[in-house]
């Protein structure tokens, strides 16, 4: 699948974006892979079974084993949500930590069209930049991640995720939402685990001694978190605003500059505000399966370095952060729907809606994507008006609309033509304009009497 | 003095942006200048004095005529808001067409500090998109508009802003706002004006018998309008959305294709919310004056092809339009006052100034600069803490941030680290999750039992 | 029909309220019923159809008789909204006037069902305290008028309403919404008209002079407006909003004064927002339709002297006016309503619905009732889960809770209770206030810091 | 001092209405006073100094001294917000229970200037209808708390709040931003503590061992908090919601049963928001001091029975609750603030207030009175214009509105008069009118279009 990272960011090998945002820090030494040790003896009676969300790294491997040695039984899941990794390797790995199962779910296309879809028809940008990546697919993953431990009787469920972030609370709330009798195990906020791990030299220690194979990866100063939506860059060396060069050495080869010196026109078409149809004028290549639209999407807007930011925001429990995050296809879509939208929708009705979009960007952001308010808005925002196309071309890292045209319009050029008298009638201009000046005569009569005085 | 137009855009003519949006129709013909005619004697008895906001061209040249044929004494005021333009050979032209007085402004210093700047600080786009270029300078002009009326004892002020645009209700609610008793005429809105005019070969005939040089200029096929902050384009053949080919001949140089191989890195400081300093990282330039910093943004960012989009937009007057706008100094402001506030302002007071930069954006297109809604949300927005610095890079077209730092900074390296505890006891997250989904729980709980049912 | 002022206000004769608003002075002499003058003969050539809103009162006579002078075939139209009025006596007088056809058309069933439910759902209440009363009707009985129009094959409709009133834009706006090719034709607005008419005497000759029977009235110092859901009061007097005693003649009696002194208990049930069932615990009374149940709030909260208030509102054509309007029946389900969303509906989606419930009820009231926009704010506002019935106490013109129940409750007295520990973990309320804090030490750490140099 | 108390609720003895809300459960048992034993001896070295919110009643008494038994030395704190008690008694009392110091602090006219101005200023009303009562006594309670902590040289401070509630959010949040380095011991939610007491007995048996005189109480099916802006009921019986005979109990008084046979007419006069003045048409009594004004508006809104709500609302942390809240003053000053506003207020202006007022109400009663955000707010909402009088009469719970007048006043008679014309072009509503109307029309149009296809 194509995903952001193939075209726009630096070669990240698959295995270091395979554990994603969950590894928050890198292996430093080179360690020989050594012929796995036998299986862990399970406990005599279980705790239960607890299905862990396992990325096969360092962390979620560590926690996998810990788990075990506590008494529960693992479930181990992996979702597909688009990153490049080798699933076919972690589903023969797992049962050699001693899982009880393992499963490997592809989610990519209900990703595509229960979450991003959604948060590209509410226009959600929070705070005013970020085009929510990440906080979208958390849910997406937990939400399989609780039907399957109600499929197989799991009164747990358990995670890797730092516990300084985001995606600790977008995995809980999800999780509660939908199953509120679930427990889940969040392993870095607690003392006896964090205690025992406190660097990664102790994760490797551990992983080795119980002859765990760790693949050998390259040093990187930050961490990343890859799916369909956004690849994302944050901790490390990122977490000081204060150092351009921090920043610089990702920007260095920021898309832009290695783009082509020639446009992509794309023809991106709407109806009832998903995504139908991509056509690129130049070679006439065509999509319409929703995943497969946002891949090629992905791949000819990460040419041509279409989507990154660098930014400080809010994290939900309290603090500011900073992350770099690249968004391709999703800035694509952002801007294109924003344009049927403006063709076709009424002006107050965007106006209402752009209201209620912050307020999406924001639940979302806060985890709150499964909540009864979530539902609301997504149940408000009514997209039956938005059809149409729009042409867009993609060159140097812009996107710039070039045409708009959609059955549905509310556009009128006869109303709008400067040499058209249309349906106006000139007279009414005066009208209109002498009307929503009286409030404000007759605030500057009183409030010049009272300086007056 | 340095205006989006130097850099970015196809090169216009003087001539031609000189008219800016007031000429709704281009000259077809070229037509030999001829000896002026003497100028035409007054009217025996005078209705009194209109102060005419006068471009120099065809439209403003016909009304300032028709004005004085109908008795009026004509007081010829042009705003100089940073636009191109010959305004000593308008002084000199004016008096020739039996103008009672000509003043000439230099408003672009207030329209910088007092226009842009709070446009700025309200993070004000409207309807996602649009800075509101020509919405800022319609009320600058206006205030001085009025502020001439009153100094020269005029009851009437007179504009040749089209009949079906915003501009009349920008000028209009300005000026009712802070004269409530001047009187507007609006000659285009006007049967005994419009009918007389109803193209451009009319208004030529109309000069021409009266003797008056209006200068040849090239056929555009839209209109322009250009100051400091944005140069628009639109009407003509711009009013058909559907055809690409319209967009492309402005695109067909869209700024990214020229703009240099290497970014300029610019180091840009804001205190209290204001625009303090720019340096230059490559060659040191720095630049400390409130218009001289703008020009000076104009400049380098024009250079990289920043700033330019292509938009259909809501008019007040509840007609959709289509319009190109470049506001290359505008878009790296937006940006870097965004990231200060982002590092320095507090997430919960972001929203909630969010909110009223929706209202803000909104007041400002819809001509309530000046209304006692737009005083109050200027004065809610509080600049108090926005103090700092932003690293940025121009390059094709975008702008990226590279660092940030401020004495005021609320980000904590500490507190987000990774691998730091800071203040933050872990275990608190929990308590947090766990309140945060109570109310999640209880919904599902009731929720299921009635599906149930 | 039970009516508002069945019960609480100071008894008007029919005949004036039949007139209602539309009356915008009020007859000072008696005048002895005429023989009818023989009908006046019809213009040669006709101008086509036009609908009138009739009242049967001073105005819409003369109206109607200058419509049909000017050679239009008038179809006179009354709605009945549940006001008083002698309807079989204004359809037997009408055709005497020269209407070509009378339409007496009962809406007040839709009028609660699809005007008055949407509005309490909203919880819509323009500038914290009005209930919306007359601004719900038009919309409702213009809709109806645009239905015969287009039915008659009439091209116009037209109305009598004042010249500085709300009216005239619910009505209007309501009609172009409906069928934008239909001519409104506002006579009020028509200088050929209002200067003929400038006082109740020229009024009054005019009819004289066709030999029109205007019933005699008592005099009234204001203007009323009558129907299912408000009573209103303005104008005259009124508008002098300085002299207490003005108000206090209407609120000499103001209902309080002569409620019972034993409270009505009240049962009020609702399902999907609807109002469902009303039981009088007392009597054991039981209303479960629609209509039948709003007219028995009306009688009983009538009788309470619940609902009314004197306030000053702003119209949305810009000028401060001031009413008194009396609700009994809203003023108990907005309170029930709010009741029953309080115990069923989720904290965050109310607070999400609180702000869509301001821009219904201004959208409401500036006339916007069949806009895009308040038809999206409608179908936003989802009831699915207010089910569920509140007692309450109506005493003294006070409307009390004394109960609350419901299956869809989100109340769990559990949770809740001081005694029990429920689902709730102590320690997280450390968590919850710990993480919420976290920010506001850091701004305090980095403000005082500041502050400290 | 008057507070609602004194006149609209059931009777209920200083002693009970002194432990407040702190005490969540009541004394069934009858015990005799014993003589005191001699004071316990301190510990050996101390932990710090505790400033302990003290009230006096069983709870706190026993959590100060556990906390002294824990080693610290406890700073007992009594803040008078204007609640009936007897605070000579409770400075002789504290020492007794080996308390450091005592202070006994009258914080009543800052809490009145503080914070309910500018609550009345900002229209603040949570969830539609509760005037935020003790939500804003907390805070103000807690800063100063939080300066004695400061002044003598304490790292902690301590309440008694109950562990479900509102008050520790309110409380802990204002301490933290006002001092990020105190440390709150909230012994309720500390399991050492409440494993302890389980009930009422536990903390009985524990007073007594120590000898502890606590004073006998009625018993109370619910508990009380008061002080000058409410009286407020919550927990104990009224936490089932719905047995309607609970909230009899309290109703069965309900203050306008009792209330006066005539009405009282108040002239309530505000200048910048603040009200400055207070007479009583009848009597002419005047009063002009703050606190003064307030103390004589409970009084007299306690006697007609004005401002009791019973309510079900949602807690910050996440659960539905029940209470019955009296605000008589309170509610005199939203309704009298609301019309000063109605009359001097811009419409646009009161539009955006509305929605910050929303804000507010949320921010208070979530504990955010000292946040930057609510700082913001309440920086926004100006007030300046705010000025004028208002004739109130208030008669069997209602407050109703018989005149208002303003130098500042923005009511034009003339302007609205149906019999002048005043500055209004009658032609002018119909081009507003129309103009409005054109994106109706439009949309119309091409929805129809679609429909027809």
């Amino acid at each position: 699948p194509k995903t952001p990272a193939d075209i726009t960011f630096p070669a990240l090998s698959p295995a270091t974006t395979a554990r994603a945002r969950m590894v928050h820090c890198t292996v430093k030494t080179d360690s020989r892979r050594r012929e796995l040790a036998p299986p862990i003896p399970e406990a005599m009676s279980s705790k239960g079974s607890v299905v862990l969300a396992y990325s096969g790294g360092l962390d979620t491997s560590c926690i996998l084993l810990q788990l075990k040695e506590q008494g529960y039984d693992v479930i181990a899941y992996l979702a597909n949500t688009g990153q490049k990794e080798d699933f076919e390797e972690a589903r023969k790995k797992a049962p050699k930590l001693g899982t009880k199962k393992v499963f490997i779910e592809d989610v990519s296309r209900e990703f595509v069209e229960e979450f991003i879809w959604p948060a590209i028809q509410s226009s959600a940008l929070y705070e005013n930049r970020y085009l929510l990546g990440t906080s979208l697919t958390r849910p997406c993953i937990a939400r399989k991640q609780v039907e399957i431990a109600q499929r197989e009787g799991a009164k747990y469920v358990s995670h890797g995720a730092p516990r300084k972030g985001n995606d600790q609370v977008w995995c809980e709330l999800t999780c509660y939402s939908l199953a509120p009798q679930i427990k889940v195990i969040a392993p870095w906020r607690m003392p006896e685990f964090y205690n025992q791990f406190k660097g990664c030299s102790d994760l490797m220690e551990y992983t080795k001694h119980h002859g765990i194979p760790i693949p050998v990866t390259p040093k990187n100063p930050w961490s990343v978190d890859e799916n369909l939506m956004p690849i994302s860059y944050e901790a490390g060396i990122l977490e000081d605003p204060q150092e351009p060069s921090a920043s610089r050495s990702l920007h260095e080869d920021p898309g832009q500059a290695k783009a082509p010196n020639t446009p992509d026109i794309l023809e991106i078409e709407f109806k009832k505000g998903v995504l139908l149809k991509v056509t690129n004028v130049k070679d006439a290549t065509t999509h319409q399966i929703s995943l497969a639209l946002f891949m090629y999407l992905n791949e000819v807007a990460g040419k041509h370095g279409v989507g990154r930011i660098d930014i400080v925001e809010n994290r939900f429990i309290g603090m500011k952060s900073r992350g770099i995050y690249g968004t391709p296809a999703g800035t694509i879509l952002y801007h294109s729907h924003l344009e049927i939208e403006a063709l076709t929708m009424d002006l107050e009705v965007r106006q209402i809606k752009q209201g209620l979009g912050l307020k999406y960007a924001e639940l979302v952001y806060t985890g709150f994507w499964r909540s009864p308010e979530c539902e609301f808005v997504r149940h408000s925002i009514s997209q039956e008006r938005v059809e149409g196309k729009v042409q867009v071309s993609l060159f140097k890292g812009q996107v710039s609309m070039l045409g708009w045209e959609s059955p549905l319009s509310l556009y009128n050029e006869d109303l709008v033509s400067m040499n058209v008298h249309g349906d106006y009638e000139l007279i009414d201009a005066t009208g209109f304009i002498n009307i929503n000046s009286l409030r404000l005569k007759e605030y500057h009569h009183r409030q010049s009497k009272v300086t007056a005085k």
